[in-house]
């Protein structure tokens, strides 16, 4: 049995969509077993008339939530009785090896602190960061690591990045060597500010690395790259700009059809081509974003996280703990020092 | 007569669009008068046969072009018979006040440096800055400064940037006071790297900008900010991340409708809609990137420029002309010192 725990609240929708979620994930994940935190009465409100395997599932009473505008600091002291903090204490406290990791579509910030404070990083690891992915046009996922856990960084962050991220990629999408680009304002080597400067040549003496080179934003979703390597600050920018694009794109397309009859008649010829483009861009499908580098896995879903997107990110927890993510990212930045 | 100049080469379309979109200027614009720089016979190749008034085109001899890959320093030390070099002298000896500006769809690299130290910065001005403007979804347009001309910046550059993007969106689009938002990984206060944290409080501290606070990628396309203020690094992955979004999306849409029969004749009924997406999205419609700060207005056209947004530049440097947009800048940033 694989055991993850899933913090029920701080989500947008919580927490039914994270219990239902969790359920879903229990049906198509017959080896998981899950721990629910959160406020016992209003999950096992949840539970209540549902069908599943009772002894897969465990509630952790957690009565309090954190707001999205507490300071991460505080949050991690005054709110213990939380049901991140709860669920972070558990992985923390896990000398047995009994959990896998963690999901959570609470406050981003203080669930990077904790994870990074209480969970602990992997021996070699400088900062833990996020890689999200998203669906290419040639039908696979690029991811992008960081967009947002350090938004400060030196190249040392990039390298680790690249190296967190290609190991992933592989562990959990099966790419064998994953083609890693340095987000940059142009393709040519020597381009960037002093960062991206420094850090290009260092990204293309490793051997661990399959270096493509310079990556534009604009090729994100081209499907050239399988992995973009960036700070958290830039790679905010450029997940929340590409998602923005898009779904502001279907939003005016579905604006425009409305407007007019004859629109209206070719959109219903159209209407499983405009459902498969909707659900292409979807993040909900995608899961949220792991954080690369704690000693056990957690993954950020969206805020606004449904069902479907909760079983995707105990899904991502499962899968890089059968395809043994940590040891490898342990075996290569742990130098023993 | 205002006084145009029209860097001839550079671009992927040159000379053919620069000349064609300069004739379309010179239609659209009675009051306008240009001077084509480039090999001269090339040029006037593609003046043959055209109809056009003589007297508002002069054509100035330039046999070199500069390469998108050579260093920026070297091109204007050693390319000064080049179609851009000649223009950007052209500027820098007019001492007779004769041009507004100039159009160049060539190396951004070696048109930035060459604005910058030959045509020279308004007094107060510390850096230039770009100044791109995008298609909101309610209908009016949003600026992007800067967009990648300086890559490693502080907060004065940033402030500038805001103070320089404000009269501009008013000079050029008659926005009365644009709203200010500055590019930022979270709405609220407090959130970003140190940069931003910095920038925040002495935007917010100004009266001469109508700060909105931090806007998120996602929000620009929204419409709910004029101006989006950031580094030139952000600046640059959140346009062409943008942009490539949107075209992978259209891409995407056409191959899907293709895919079936079905589909093709729903698009039937939706080809003036189709039609009318893509043109919004389409960035020659919006003309170039504005360099804001230079004695002279320097636009920075996309190197696949056509003629249509060879034009639009052409319009841009009228715009700042006719809006008096340099003198308002010097006298919001010169402090006498």
């Amino acid at each position: 049995m694989i055991r993850i725990i899933v913090d029920c609240f701080g989500g947008d929708r919580s927490p039914s969509a994270n219990v239902e979620g969790s359920l879903a994930a229990l049906e198509a994940l017959p080896d998981v077993s899950l721990v629910l935190t959160g406020d016992r009465e209003l999950i096992e409100a949840e539970l209540a008339g549902k069908k599943y395997d009772k002894s897969r599932i465990e509630v952790v009473h957690a009565p309090e939530v954190i707001g999205c505008d507490e300071k991460p600091t505080d949050a991690i002291r005054l709110k213990k009785e939380s049901s991140m903090m709860k669920a972070v204490a558990l992985l923390r406290a896990d000398e047995a090896g009994e959990y896998a990791g963690m999901v959570s579509c609470g406050s981003t910030g203080a669930l990077v602190a904790a994870s990074t404070l209480r969970v602990g990083r992997l021996r070699g690891v400088i900062r833990p960061a996020f890689c999200p992915v998203m669906p290419t046009m040639k039908g696979g996922v690029v991811g992008v690591c960081d967009s947002g856990a350090n938004v400060d960084v030196t190249p040392d962050y990039l390298i680790q990045n690249a190296v967190m991220g290609s190991l992933y990629m592989k562990a959990v999408y099966g790419i064998e060597s994953p083609r890693v680009g340095l987000l940059n304002i142009g393709t040519e080597a020597g381009k960037g500010d002093d960062l991206r400067k420094e850090t290009y040549p260092l990204l293309a003496a490793r051997d661990d690395i399959n270096f493509a080179g310079n990556a534009e934003a604009r090729e994100l979703l081209g499907g050239d790259f399988d992995l973009i390597v960036c700070d958290g600050f830039a790679g905010n920018v450029l997940i929340k700009s590409t998602e923005g694009a898009c779904l502001e794109m279907l939003k005016k397309l579905k604006k425009d059809i409305n407007s007019s009859f004859i629109n209206k008649i070719g959109a219903l010829f159209m209407y499983r081509m405009f459902m498969k483009e909707k659900e292409f861009m979807n993040y909900q499908n995608y899961g949220g974003s792991v954080l690369l580098g704690t000693v056990k896995t957690v993954v950020k879903g969206h805020g606004s996280s449904n069902a479907r997107a909760v079983e995707k990110c105990i899904e991502q927890v499962y899968r890089t703990e059968t395809g043994s993510l940590n040891p490898s990212i342990e075996a290569a930045l742990d130098t023993g020092e």
